[in-house]
């Protein structure tokens, strides 16, 4: 039984306290923010301990493993307090807000051999890891074309945007990895910025972005992202291949199909947003980090799949920015 | 090029009279109804010569096979006519309103082998008969249960209803014509009418059924009927077998799917009615005749197959009206 | 805190006792079997007590509900004796073999007025749910016509068979009371009966049948069952009124759909069996039971849900055999 | 009825004769091609007369309006002499090789104000058509996102492709005015050329893109494009905006679902290629020219359609070579 403590007990820190306490091979410890009664009031849920003093987390003899989900400018620090400590550390992506922070800590980290996963939890979504096991089992031949659309329910409040390090690295990022998941190393990323929402029209960010990906053998993915969808949170992902394609639609509440006289097959709306949605992600992600944890071996995704997504995430912006492609 | 003579201008003599034209194997020499003008307006508009009296069709040079579309009281008559004539027909289902009559049809028919094709046209329509072939092929091992959905846009106007033999002849004749095709001689019929309609409260017939049909190796077919349906003409088809099924959907339109804040992939209600919902299967229907004319065999289905419907419609009545399962 | 003793440590105990754990509002007190091995292996899995004395449960202090999961001639008198003890109970369907049993049950019962609930998990589907809401709040106008398909993934043995009361009180039971969820009052009953899989041909029980019932309305159900299914456990259900129609499509474990040159859009085969396909059933009926018992008021289904589903089944019995439409 | 001249009597010129003889508005006068056999074997098909002098046919009396189913470079010139001759025209795609050659068509067709056509057929599929009418209708809001996908069943030849003008001329083409069609004039284009097929590898074209559009407001169009896709025509469209989205799927021959132990819901392979996946637009389109010549207007798309698409796709060419993004 693996003994977890929870760094953050914000809105994803709630999904990970959740995940740990279902999964029959861990159990939630303790839950430790910087805000006392925020970390207590999320303990009490499910019959953890509580601390303020994140710093305490790192030397309990009642935690395992930490899960990081602090704010991103200390997912750095956390992660590199927990190698120090020699406690197995599973952190929210993104990894940093800048390579140059990645790159401090890969240093950091020189000789510790932490373990150390990534929350590219939608790796862990039962289609997309069906798809990805289908496409290594040679499915569909060689991989060509990857069509992944990624859309947000609703655009977050513009206090969020401002600190969020812009769409590419507060929500591409996701896409990114998946593209990655697919191609492997990206060698050329071209994008190009939308401005559409007027409720977003100062936020100095895009609030949609088309965004085409190469690797070095000339395999594309292309990303199409928007922060709004009236019908929910759009997660599809294609993966066109020379001997076929593999889709993934997105997930509904129910399987109900609504006919009348104007319309037919009418489904529900997708998912409202995330946690629904990726709510098997979150769960087989958790299996994966406790199964690596408990066999002494290094999960995937990691810090460097962290950084390469990272990586593209800065050179879309670029891209975004001159209307060049950008070769990595 | 086969020269055909069409009898009746009424609304299926209309969708035949386009699928003869539109065929290039056949031309419309003739058209005659019992009233000139009706069959005047009809031959204009394909540019053939038209007719008041039926009878000539049946010795006229420029014919060379008959499709008859008079009303089912003179179908046997006119399907007599054809064979002493030596002209093919193509008769319009049913062959009769009662199973005497064509007890008798046979009987007048002794001696002549006659090239008759009945227009139980469902059996061309390109998703039924792809998945006949697939059954036959054993795509899904032995065929154990047949479901059919058969549902009219709206209920016909009474005065329809008091002329049409009742629902089991003149709407289900063709799903028992669908379930021969697959179960082949039907052994035992059980049957629930239904009078939900208020409109149709006093029509004297049922406005919904539920019929289930057997063969002598047991396998069933279950057919639901209905006299209206708020979605459009629903027609579908599923075949199980022991190693899978087969499934024919609705065809609509289009193939638009609409997304909103209310639903996801909603479609195009179903085509209104028979007449677009069949179009390919009158032209494949027409195809087969004129195959069969031309190669000097017999098509199917022919009237065998309409007597053996009508025995199962008025099973099926029998069956309705006592509550008991009526051996064939 | 509802605590919870489970009777019988089955397939179906297992469910149960993962759904209680998972629950929020209930714990798992102790496991009962009449094989304390079995019992044991279970309650360890889950942190509960175990014992060999099912009667024992009844009178613990640490039990405040039960949950039936014995063999069906035992949840009567299990019922018996949580209402004698004043312990509110789920139990298992069906409630008994034999309306007789029930009868005894009810007289036994007066002047108790227990809380019991029966196991008819599939009116906590979600999309079943979804489609009972959606029919209460008139969405699709007036029922008239509801469609159920129900086919096991594969043959259970013979010796479950021989003691399973056969399959209108084994497995078409559920597709009685899903019926009655939409049509209420069951006024008739048609039924045909098949024996397709020589496997099973000397079981002395249908591995087929297609059940018609109706109510006083003359609104239908329509129920297709099947011992196996090549393509897993097929669940779906129609409901067609005057103004519209709903269905519930087959689950599946992921949305993925495959595409090569043979075929397009091709998706899972659905879950294998009814504890993957009625997860959520499971743990929402467990939710309304909990809730029930909480708030001190009678669960829906009840014992008389029960007792109406088992005299469907005998009349389901005498129809097939007789050939003969059943008033009720 | 108008009389129909059709010039250039090849695969395309085969669809047109065929469109033009089941069209009630419109009769084949004749057919015309610089190879008399090959005009004379079509011509006779559809019972007109032939021609191998192209240029009889804009003088024909028997000729009210031309068809141009010419090589391509050979579209200007027939434009024009149809022009010279009064005759309206529809042509097919593109209009030209080169920018340059439409600047010079323009300026020799001053003052002449011709009814030209352009044979962009996309516009008048049903499905795309349906989209364009619900988006004009306001149904999803503002336009945000059009997603376009588009493969061709197999690669042609290399010959074939020498001649081509390239992927963007010969095959986006197509894309480029369906994105015209929903976004208006394009402001910017970027583009990712590929070069995946070993068989095409000398070929000196790419055989497969990625190409991002916007317009001045912002809204994009994304289009996939590949030579070869295993499952078939590879035809959909996407539209997305702020109140919902609108997705035209793949057309099938028929509406068979196919259920297996391996899979379930597998549907037909698309069609195989333009000719039967877009009959229903070849007729729709010829139905809007011969509707704006009897009424005397001038149809759409035009010549500038015509020019405005390839001044995309030079653009998309350059934008590949050199990665970077080129303002129209």
């Amino acid at each position: 039984m693996l003994r977890i403590g929870l760094i953050g007990a914000g809105r994803i820190g709630h999904v990970h306290a959740r995940s740990v306490t279902a999964n029959p091979g861990a159990t939630l410890s303790v839950v430790a923010d910087v805000i006392p009664e925020v970390a207590a009031a999320l303990a009490d849920r499910y019959g953890a301990r509580s601390s303020g003093d994140i710093d305490s987390i790192f030397t309990a003899d009642d935690v395992d493993a930490v899960i990081i989900c602090s704010p991103t400018p200390l997912h750095v620090p956390h992660i590199l307090a927990a190698a120090r400590a020699g406690k197995p550390a599973l952190s929210e992506k993104p990894v940093a807000m800048e390579t140059t922070a990645v790159d401090q800590l890969r240093t950091d980290l020189a000789g510790l051999d932490p373990i150390v996963m990534l929350g590219f939890n939608r790796r862990f979504d039962p289609s997309f890891h069906a798809i990805h096991t289908a496409v290594e089992a040679g499915e569909v031949g060689t991989v060509e074309q990857v069509t992944i659309i990624s859309r947000d329910p609703a655009a977050p409040p513009k206090e969020y945007i401002a600190v969020s390090g812009g769409i590419f690295k507060d929500m591409t990022i996701h896409d990114f990895d998946t593209a990655r998941y697919f191609l492997g190393d990206i060698a050329t990323v071209s994008a190009v910025g939308q401005n559409l929402d007027p409720g977003l029209a100062d936020s100095g960010d895009f609030d949609g972005a088309i965004i085409t990906l190469t690797n070095a053998r000339g395999a594309s993915a292309t990303i199409t992202n928007s922060r709004h969808c009236a019908s929910g949170y759009d997660q599809r992902l294609e993966v066109f291949g020379t001997q076929g394609s593999l889709l993934a639609e997105n997930l509904r509440p129910t399987t109900v199909r609504r006919s009348t006289a104007e319309y037919t097959e009418a489904q529900d709306p997708y998912y409202d947003f995330f946690l629904e949605r990726y709510e098997a992600a979150y769960a087989a992600e958790l299996n994966e980090f406790i199964s690596a944890v408990t066999q002494g071996r290094h999960p995937t995704p990691g810090i460097e799949d962290g950084a390469a997504a990272l990586r593209i995430a800065e050179a879309a912006g670029e891209a975004a920015r001159t209307g060049r492609t950008i070769a990595l």
